[in-house]
């Protein structure tokens, strides 16, 4: 999606939070050397650092103007609106970003290249709208060929949508590669595949080949590493997304998880949903290492797998209360535990490689 | 779909058999008096009966020339082919269909009516094409609303794709009305859709809506019936579908499940793989009793659910050693057990019943 480099104007407007903006923080940390500014004119004038606590003094900006004048040359719509489509008040914006001759990039569940006027705008002035939630046009059904792989393939999974199953998987990646381990991250979600360049936004794939498409994605990424790690999505425990997790777990047949959590989250968040869900009607989110049993229960339907590791997210509450946190995460589990942003995943990575050098100890298929 | 009464000709050229013509069988078995014939050019001069073993003398004809003759005016594509595309040899047939002003009723995963063409066509000769399996417009997300429902649902699950799921569903349905229950049948799959004129298909809706659909396919049908028969698709243990069965789960919040197994499968198929896979490569099916902690253990993470009978599929082997497996089955459960189709689904339809006396006798949500 970013084959080449580019210079990103995020739009955010009215909702740059850390709670809303999930894919403009995640291209801030990964990729900031990339975004020239982000757009919300509620909070122009302040960095982003100020406002999302990543990004450094990348400046927070009123309008497109303002971005043309620093140099942008893409737009990356950078919140998830309510319902998925284009909201009103945005799609002024869109259109002068394509006026301008600049790629749009889009993780809206709306394609906006199905729009005809969009699709017209930006073909007269020579731009691009690429919408990364579009799922490719194969039907492939997943046999369980990753649990052949000779590549250890961990995958992420987590208590609940939202608690760090990406960044999780993307910090994993980044201190492996750091280590010298041929290492390769599969994208499985809108802000994963800006970040990465490439995946599959497994939400927008019809249900039937969820499992077949992160198959192929896995199969691919593992014929040039050694570890490949997957962004997982959702919950098992989740009413609404739980298929979506089950899917990816039995397309990637992980030898190892890691288990995402966030500090304090005590029930399973339904958000979007129109009506609102009281959110006490949500199911508990259990003990973390009944959790992690749920997870390799469930692998072992199809491929036997563990949980080797637990990654806290502790982003707003302080170090002391964090430190707190890990420790009763490892104590509970009997497994390393860490926040990968807060303190490093050096302890992940050390169960990862543990595990690599293991080897295919798993109980031959049967 | 089926809102008029049709004059159904069913398109299964050169795979008339009850393995590869799921749609026709069930159509045949629930429907037979909208069944004017079967275009199967290989086996014309047969009888339905003779080939899969129902629909009695509804005759297998060479053509569509034939079928007009006997007053046919619809077209309703009975097989799935490999790769969910209208094979090329089959084109001729629609077109045909469509120039005559008949209905094209088709499950593929390929949407006909997307095809200009063939839009062109029926446009011109006031025809209609229904792709069952299209999607609905909406984006709804799962919320466990149905476990607050006083109606009891029960769904199907299953050890494999193909073992009976929807079959076992309708006869329960069947049975429950015959006795004076207000009963709703909710259609998952093309061929329920057709069977039950509404439905929705959720193996092409985007994986992170299923359990929403599902769940509001529920909802209207407890609006108006003291039971909701539910029917599964696939499988927990089944690599390629097993997202697809665990978003029904969640989706539909069922009381009660019925387990269905097809006599003798040992191991997961994973039908239309291409290349194909080795059978032998599969998951083992796991014995019934396990099978049915599994889908209470999945259960219980959003809602909990017991399975209370299972239904065995005997199709294809003898009288004596299908009720050898029956009672087999049951003794390995401790549930009722039956082949609904050969011996009745008296013993299920009790069992739902003493579930819905018992009342919401389930633990309160927490």
């Amino acid at each position: 999606m970013m084959g080449k480099k580019r210079h990103l104007a995020i739009l955010a407007e009215g909702r740059f939070t850390s709670l809303d903006a999930k894919t403009a923080v995640g291209v801030l940390r990964y990729r900031p050397a990339e975004v020239i500014a982000v757009v919300d004119s509620t909070r122009a004038g302040r960095t982003c650092e100020a406002c999302v606590g990543v990004g450094g003094a990348i400046p927070v900006i009123a309008d497109l103007e303002a971005a043309a004048a620093r140099g942008a040359d893409s737009l990356l719509i950078g919140v998830a609106p309510q319902g998925g489509e284009l909201p009103r008040e945005w799609r002024g914006m869109v259109e002068e970003a394509l006026g301008r001759g600049w790629d749009v990039l889009s993780g809206l569940h709306v394609f906006l290249a199905d729009d005809p006027a969009l699709a017209d705008l930006a073909a007269r002035h020579d731009a691009r709208i690429l919408d990364v939630r579009r799922p490719p046009g194969t039907r492939p059904i997943a046999a369980r060929r990753a649990a052949a792989l000779e590549a250890l393939v961990v995958l992420t999974v987590g208590s609940d949508c939202n608690v760090g199953k990406m960044t999780a998987a993307l910090e994993l990646t980044r201190i492996l590669e750091a280590r010298g381990m041929r290492t390769a991250f599969v994208a499985t979600g809108q802000t994963g595949i800006v970040i990465a360049d490439h995946g599959v936004a497994v939400d927008a794939v019809p249900s039937d080949f969820v499992a077949g498409v992160v198959e192929e994605q896995v199969l691919a990424a593992a014929a040039s590493a050694d570890v490949v790690v997957v962004e997982g999505q959702g919950a098992l425990h989740h009413p609404g997304y739980s298929g979506v997790t089950l899917a990816l777990l039995h397309g990637s047949c992980p030898r190892a998880m890691e288990l995402c959590h966030q500090a304090g989250r005590e029930r399973v968040r339904v958000p979007g949903h129109r009506p609102a869900v009281d959110e006490d009607s949500q199911p508990w989110i259990p003990p973390l290492d009944e959790l992690a049993r749920s997870y390799e229960a469930a692998a072992s339907w199809v491929s036997p797998g563990r949980v080797i590791g637990v990654a806290l997210n502790t982003a707003g509450i302080d170090e002391a209360a964090a430190r707190a946190a890990v420790r009763r995460a490892a104590e509970t589990t009997g497994l390393p535990a860490t926040d990968p942003v807060r303190f490093g995943a050096g302890s992940l990575a050390d169960a990862v490689d543990a595990e690599r050098r293991a080897g295919r100890a798993r109980a031959p298929l049967a």
